[in-house]
């Protein structure tokens, strides 16, 4: 089965994302991809670690799919996210969104990104010249002194026994 | 010189686009492309064609970057329309657009497309099952007969003379 919807370890080509929602009734496509910047807050990244919560992580990434299906209608969408060591301007996060349409590309593609960072479990850890935190949630609102919070840690515990 | 505004008849990679625009400072990419649409209002397109001034369109597509620049500030833009015979799902014009923040990247790039349709100098023949039109321009409010506008074939003889 085609997959839309997917967490890699393996470098990302935007084109691969891109070629899962090309069709013949699309007219225009909207991608989105989060690459690893250098600075952030005048602060100097050497690089970012990403963990994931995976088979979690994919069904919210295609729940996002499938709310963006049902807000704009006629769209096809593709979303891949990155875990492991990036380094900088390395692709984190891709989108594409396919619409007849320009308009509804654009809206759906940003709503995407919008959506990952509050309801996707993965978390990222900021390597700097002076030390390392992990960001707890991509909102960025709160920070974690280990990858995953305790809560998610737990949850992964009792998806293993089931 | 590297050159991010440019009309082709080659097949446009996006990759190619995007690479043009990434950067250590930049945490975000968004890219347009349009591509060939089989069904418009009800009407099956077999393929197009499309015709550019080409010089005219080159320096209007990096005028859009430039206004871009000025607009959003700390963006890194490229475009790239092609020209020629387009089948169903090529893509005629591809942009991207990088900042270090995502809000920025979105509205750049949706800015750089209506902007293409307002000031370049491209042209596109639909080719139906029942006949062919020139789109005279590309907000596509109004046809011509022929590809070129009148106007700007004189303008064209002009700038041979120069």
């Amino acid at each position: 089965m085609e997959k839309n919807y997917w967490i890699t370890e393996e470098p990302i080509q935007l084109q691969d994302v891109m070629d899962k929602v090309v069709r013949r009734e699309a007219g225009a496509i909207s991608t989105f991809t989060g690459i690893v910047r250098e600075f952030t807050k005048g602060k100097r990244t050497l690089y970012l670690e990403y963990q994931a919560y995976i088979p979690m992580a994919e069904k919210k990434l295609a729940q996002i799919g499938q709310e963006i299906a049902e807000k704009w209608g006629n769209t096809k969408t593709a979303i891949v996210h990155r875990i492991g060591k990036l380094d900088i301007s390395e692709i984190a996060v891709a989108i594409a969104v396919s619409t007849p349409h320009r308009k509804d590309a654009f809206e759906a593609s940003e709503y995407a990104i919008d959506r990952i960072k509050e309801i996707v479990p993965i978390w990222k850890k900021e390597h700097w010249e002076d030390g390392t935190l992990w960001i707890g949630d991509q909102q960025e609102t709160t920070a974690y002194k280990q990858g995953m919070p305790a809560k998610v840690q737990m949850e992964m515990k009792q998806g293993e026994k089931e």
